[in-house]
C-alpha cells in the first residue's frame, strides 16, 4: 500500500543530510531511457538517448524542449540532469523519493510538479500508484517516470501531428496537456473501481456471505488509496489555476480551470463509490442480524413441530394399568393420524404467518 | 446514475486534445430543434429552424435574441454557434460533455451556466439528470438542452404576454427567469421523493421487512444524487450574486439573492429526508434486533411449555415395580390434568409478565 | 412538518413570475386585524383597523409607528400595505410565503426580519413552525404573523407602561425588543422538549420497550426541526450585530449582541439536547441485545434444568431384563430424590454464578 | 445540570425589559459578603464590608482595587455598585443571569469577563458550574462569584506575600492571575473524570455488566457538560490574547499566551477522554454480542451432550419383541456405559475445539 | 499516557505564580549532562560540561554555538542558563513542565520550539512521548531533552563531518537540520505501530476472537496518543515555515518546507492507519454476529438431526396392544435403519444447502 512505502522509505534516510540522492523504491525497469523531443511550430526532432549519450547533448537554441526519463535507479543521471537545468538538491530528492503527494512548488525559475499515476496491477488485483514528476521552465519540460506507462503518449501524438496548437503554444501549454493527460488516466481507475463496487452491491443485495465483506474492505482500502491520492491533487491544481507565479499564459489558465473541474468530477465520482460502500456497510450488517432471525426462527418451528408429536408418545408410553385407546386395534394409527394433524396444523399456522418465507 | 455517467464519460475521451467536441449521452431527440425568440419591449418574433436554415438567419438589430436548442448530438450544429457567437472550444466540449456539474464560468464577454434537469424517470422510477447550459452574452441568452423538457415554457409564456416587465428588461433578467425556473423544478423532484420517504416510514415503524432496507438503500442513493446536484447548484449560485463581472444589473441581484434563498430551501428540505433517512436505518436496526429477541422468547415458551409435561410422561413410563397411582384407573387421567395444569399456569405467568406480547 | 411545508410550498408557484402573491398556508384567522400603534416619548395611541378603514388611515407627523398585521390570507391587504411603505414586490412575496428561513435582508430604505414563532401544538403534541415577518424602516416597524400569538404582548405592555426607555429611543430599539421576544418565546418549547427528553431517559434506564424507539424517533425530529429554525436564527441575529446598513444606533448593538448570546445559549441547550438523544439511542440499543443474551440464558437455564430428569426417566424407562434398583420398592421415590437433586444444584450453581439475575 | 439551567432561566425573565434584574439560581450564601483589596507596590489593605457599610466607603486615591463580592442574591447590592462604577445594566444582567457561557465584552472603560467554577459535588457526585464575573478596569478588578469558593486564595495570598511582581504590576497583571487560577481549577476536575473513566476501563474490560452502561452515559454527559464550558472559554481566553481593546499592557499578553495554551491542553485532555469513552462503548457492545454467542454455544453444547444419550433411552425402551442385549444381564449397565462414552467424547472434542473456553 | 501527564502535571502547580521553576515528571538520568558544540566554518570543540564547570564557562565569540542539556530536574541549572541567555521565566517553566504540545513562540530576540521525542518503551510496548526544547537565538541554539536519546546524534556527526553546508550556514541551519531529525523518527513509530496493526489485520480476518478486540483498542489509543503530538506538530512546522519573525533566511525556508511535507505525510500515514483500525472494528463487529449466527445454525442441524429418531423411538415405545412391526424379528434393526436414513437425508440436505460450511 502506499501508506506503507510512505512509512518505510523514510527510515532509510532518516537523519541524512537534505538533498542527499536515494531512490525509494523498486527498479522497474532494465536501464534509464532518455527521450528528448525539440519542437517549435515548424519543426520536431526526437531522440532516444543513453546516460552516456547525455554528457554530449547539445541542446539547439530557440526551440522548446520536452525531456522525458524513464526509470530513476540510476541516481547520478538525476544529478547530472539537475546540475544541467540548475534543480535545487531538494527537487532532485523529492524526484527519487517516489512516495510524495501531489502537489505543485515554485522554485522561482521553475515549477515542480509532482503527480500520480495510479492503476491496477493485472496480476494481484492491487491499486500500483506510481510518480510522475514535472519539471516546467520557461522554454523546457522535463518528465520522470518510474517505468514507461503510455500515460503521456498521446501527448507525444500531438506533438507529431503537425501543425496544431500544442506546437505553437509554450511549454506551459505542453505542461498543461501532460497534467490533463495525467488526470484522465484516474478516470479509468475509478471505473473499475465503481464497477466492481455496483457487482459486489448486486450480489451483496442477493446472497451475502463473509466473503462480500472481505471484498468490502479490500474495495473501501482502495478507496481511501485513490482519496488521499486524488485530494492534494485537486489542491494541487487549484495552485496551478491561482497561478501565482505567472508560470502559464492567461490564455491557457482557462485550460487549467478545465483539468480543475476534471478533479473535482473526480472527488465526487470517488465520494460516490465512498457512500455507496458505506451504504454496503449497512445492508451487510442487517442482513446478518436478519439471517441470524431465520435461523432462530427454523429452530423455533422445528421444534414446534416435533414436541408435541413427541409429548403424545410419552403420554401412551406411561405405564398405567388403565388408560384408553391402548386396547384399541386401530388406536396406534389413530394417535399417529393425530401426531400429524397436529404438525401439520402447526406448519400451516406457521406458513400463514408468513413464518416460512425468508422474510 | 449520474456518477457512473461522469466516470464513463471521460473515458471516451482521455488524452484528446481540449476542445474536441464529441457528445456524450444518449440520442434523445430525433433531430436538433433550434427555437429562435427576438424580443423587445415592443414586439416578439418566434421561429423554429432547422440546422440549415440557421445558415442563413440574420439577426435583426436592436432586439434581444433567446436561442433555445433541443438536441445535442449534432456537433457541427454547436460548432457553427460556437463560431457565430465566439464561443471558446472549452465551453462547446463543456455543452456536448453533459455530466458537468452546475457551475458558473466567466469568459469576459459572456457567461456561462451550467444547470440540471432533474426528474424521475415514469418508467424506471429512477432520477434522471439531463444537462441545461445557458450563455448569458450582453444582448442575447443562448440555451441548450439535451431534449424538449418544457421546464423553460412558463417563461416562454411569460414573453409572450404583452407588456410585462421581462419584456422591458435586459437579458440578464431573462438569464435570471430561466435560472429560477429550472431551480423551481428541484421542487416537485424534493417532493416525490419525501413522499415516498414518508410512506416507507409510515411501513417502517408498523412491519419492516427486508424490501424496505433495499428501499431505503434506493432512497438514500437518489437522495445523494440529488446532493451533488443541489450543493453546486448553490456554490453556482451563490457565484451569480457575487456578480463580480456585473453581468447583472444591480437592480437584478435582489432577484438572483431570491433565487439563492430557494437552493437554500432545497438543501434544506434535502437534508431534512437525509436525516430522516439516517434515523429510519436506526429503527430498521432495531426492529430486527428487536425481532430476534422475540423469536428467542417464543422458543423460550415453547420448550417451557411442553418439557415439564413431557417429564411427566417419562416419569410414568419408568419401568419400576412399584410406582403409585399406575394401578389407579384414573390415574392416567389425573396424569394428563396435572399436565394441563402445569403448562396452563405457566402460560399465565408468562402472560402476566407481557412474555407473550409483542414487544 | 416545516420541511414538507417547503418542498410543498414551491410548487404552487413554479414558473410564476417574482412578487407573483399567493399565500402559502392555511387560513389561521377569520379576517386580517390591523393594529396600530403610534407612540412617541410623550404620547401613545393604539388603533384597531379593519382592511376597510385603512384606505382612509393618516398617519400623524412626527411620531414613531408600530403597525402589526394578525392573518395573511388577504393578499390585497399587503399588496396595498406594500405599495404604502415602499416594499419591494419580493419582500411582499416573502411575506406571504410563510415557509421562509429566519434571515436578514437589507433593501437600503428598510430591513427586512423574518423570525419563526415556533409552538408545541396542544392537541396534536406537534412542533408548529410560524413565520413572524418584521419591516424596520427608518421610523416605523411593521410585523406581520400568522394569527394571533401573544408572543409581542409583553412588547406592547412596557410601550404602554408611561415614560420608559422603549418610549424614547428609536424604532431601531422597538425592533430589538420584539426580536427579543421573539426569541425568548423558544426557551419554554426547548423547555418542553428537554423536559420530555429526560422523562424518556428515566423510562429507557429503567424499562425500554418499542414503544420508547418510536418516542425517540419523534423527539429528534423535533430537535431536528428545531435546529433548522434556530441556526439561521443565530445567523441572522449575527448579521444585524454586524450592523453593516447601520440601521441600528450605536449604543443598541450592544443589545442586538445580547439577543446573539441567547441564541447562543439555544443552539447549546438544542445540541446538548441532541447529545443526549444519541445517547440514549446507544443505550436502547444495547439494552435490546442485552435482554437477547437474558432470553437466550432462559432458555439455556429451562434447558439445562430438565434435561437431565428426562435423561433419567428414558434410563429407567429402558426394557432391559436386568436393570437395579426397579424391583426396589422405594426406587420409584430414589429416581424422583435424585433428578430433584439435581435440578436443585444445577440451580444452585446458576444461582451462584448470577446467571439468574437480571444482568 | 447546566443546560437545564440555561433553558430554565430565560423562562423567569421571558418578555422582560433588559437590564432587569432578577437572580437566577439558588440562595447559596446567608449573606452578601464583601472583600475589598487596596494594594500598590507598597501598601495593602484588606476589608470586610457588608452592604450597608459600602455607602460610606471612600476608595483612597492612586491604588488599585479588587472588590470580590460573594452571594448575589441581593440585587440592591449590584445595582448599587453597578451605578458606583458606571457598569452598563446588561453587564449587572448577566452578572446576575448566574448560566453565561464564558465569554468577553469590551464596553470601552471596562472589560467583562465571564468564567465558570467548575468543581465535582461531594454529595451527589454531579458536576457543579458556577460563574464567576469579573470587571477589569483601569485602575480597578470587581469579581462575583456565587459563593465562596476558594479559586481566587492563592492570587490574594500573592498579593499579600509583600514586594511581588503582582504588587507592582497593573490590574490587568491582577486580572491575568485570576484568570490563570479560574483555568487551573478545570485540571483537578478533569483529573477525577479521567481517573474514574480508566477506572471504568478498567471494570469494562474485564467483566462489563449493565451498571457499566449507564456509568458510561454518566460520564459522557458530564464530558459534554465540560466540553460546553471549555471550548468558549478558549475562545474567550482566545479574545483576550488578540487584545484588541489594549486592556492588556503588552508585556502582559505573553501571559494570557501561557493561558491560552492552558485551555488548549484542557481540550485535548477532554477530547482524549471522549475518544476513550467512545472506545469503551465499542467494546461494551461488542462483548454483549460476545456473550450472546457464548450463551448459545452453551445451551448447543448441553443440547449436544443430552441429545445422543436421550436418544439411546429411547431406543431401548422401544417394545420390539425381538431386541439386542435386552437379555445381556450387563446390558444396562453397557448401556450407560455407551452414553457416557458418547457424551465424555463429545465434550473432548468441543474442549479442543475450545468451544468450553470462555472465548 | 499523555494526556494523563497533562492533566496531573498542573496539578502541582495551581495557583503559583508564572515562571515558577517546577520540574514535572520522572527523573530519568543520574546528572544532568551539559553537552557544548562551538563551531565555525573552520573548526570545531566539543566540551561536556558538569552544572559546576559550567559556571566558569566563557563563550569564544565568532563561532556559533549549540548548547544541549540532558535531564532537567536540577531546576537551578535551567534558572542559570535561562539567566545567561535572557530567556523568558514563561519559556523556563514551559522547558521543565515536560508536558507541552509541539508549538512555536517568538520572544523577539529568540525562537522557542517544542518538539516530542516519540517512542516506544521496549519493555512495557507503550508509547512514551518526552519533550524537547529548541531554543533559537540568532547565534546560538540551546536544546533540552529529558533524557539522552540519541536522536539528534546524526545532526551532531554531520557537523564533525569537516566541511559541509552546516557548518557554514547560520544557526538557523542548525535549528532546521535538528526539526527534520525529531521529525524523522516518527516515521520509525508509524511503522511499528502499522506493522502490528497489520499483522492484527491479518489475525482479525482468519480467526477474530476477544483478546483482538482489546489490541485493536490499544493500537486505537497509540493512533490517538500520536495524532495528539503530529497535529501540532505540523501546525509548528507550518508557523516556521511562514517565518513570520525573519529567524531563518530565505534560502532556508525551502528546507522547512520539505519538513513541513514530511509532516503531511506522518498525518497522512496515521490517518490511514485509523482508517484501517475503524474498518478493522466494523469487521470484527459483523464477525462476531456471524458466529452467533453459525451457533444458532448448529444448534438448529442438532436439533433436527435427533428430534425425527427420538421421535421414532418414542411411537415405537407406546404401549398400544396391537401396534405392527414389534412382533417382526428383524423390526428393531429395520427402525434404526429408518432413523439413521432420516438423520443422513437431513445431513445431506443441509450440506447441500451449504448449512454445514462454516458461512
Amino acid at each position: 500500500m502506499a501508506s506503507k512505502k510512505h512509512r518505510k522509505s523514510r527510515l532509510k534516510k532518516a537523519g541524512a543530510a537534505p538533498g542527499t540522492l536515494v531512490y525509494i523504491g523498486d527498479i522497474k525497469t532494465q536501464q534509464p531511457a532518455i527521450h528528448i523531443l525539440e519542437y517549435g511550430a515548424e519543426s520536431l526532432h526526437e531522440k532516444q538517448l543513453t546516460q552516456a549519450e547525455l554528457a554530449h547533448y547539445q541542446r539547439p537554441p530557440s526551440c522548446k524542449l520536452w525531456l522525458n526519463v524513464y526509470g530513476l535507479h540510476e541516481t547520478s543521471l538525476i544529478a547530472e540532469l539537475g546540475k544541467c537545468f540548475g534543480l535545487h538538491p531538494l527537487v532532485m530528492e523529492d524526484i527519487l523519493n517516489t512516495n510524495q503527494r501531489p502537489k505543485v512548488e515554485s522554485y522561482g525559475d521553475y515549477l515542480y510538479i509532482v503527480l500520480h499515476h495510479v492503476a491496477y496491477d493485472s496480476v494481484s488485483d492491487q491499486l500500483q500508484t506510481e510518480q510522475i514528476s514535472i519539471i516546467l521552465g520557461r522554454d523546457y519540460v522535463l518528465t520522470f517516470q518510474e517505468r514507461p506507462t503510455g500515460c503521456f503518449e498521446p501527448v507525444r501524438e500531438r506533438l507529431r501531428n503537425g501543425r496544431v496548437h500544442i506546437r505553437e503554444a509554450g511549454t506551459d501549454y505542453l505542461a498543461y496537456a501532460l497534467l490533463d493527460a495525467a488526470v484522465d488516466q484516474y478516470f479509468s481507475t475509478l471505473e473499475k473501481l465503481g464497477d466492481e463496487c455496483e457487482e459486489l452491491e448486486e450480489q451483496l443485495l442477493h446472497a451475502p456471505n463473509n466473503q462480500h465483506l472481505l471484498q468490502l474492505h479490500k474495495l473501501k482500502g482502495q478507496s481511501m488509496e485513490l482519496r488521499r491520492s486524488i485530494w492534494p491533487l485537486r489542491e494541487a491544481v487549484n495552485q496551478l489555476v491561482r497561478n501565482d507565479d505567472k508560470f502559464f499564459a492567461v490564455e491557457n489558465v482557462v485550460f487549467l480551470r478545465d483539468v480543475y473541474d476534471h478533479t473535482i468530477h473526480l472527488i465526487e465520482s470517488l465520494e460516490a463509490i465512498r457512500d455507496q460502500l458505506g451504504s454496503m456497510l449497512d445492508i451487510y450488517m442487517s442482513s446478518i442480524s436478519n439471517r441470524v432471525n431465520m435461523e432462530v426462527r427454523a429452530l423455533t418451528v422445528v421444534t414446534m413441530l416435533f414436541m408435541p408429536a413427541t409429548l403424545i408418545t410419552g403420554i401412551f408410553g406411561m405405564n398405567f394399568d388403565s388408560m384408553p385407546w391402548l386396547k384399541n386395534p386401530n388406536g396406534f394409527w389413530w394417535t399417529l393420524c393425530v401426531m400429524a394433524f397436529v404438525a401439520s396444523s402447526m406448519g400451516l399456522l406457521f406458513w400463514r404467518r408468513q413464518w416460512l418465507s425468508r422474510h
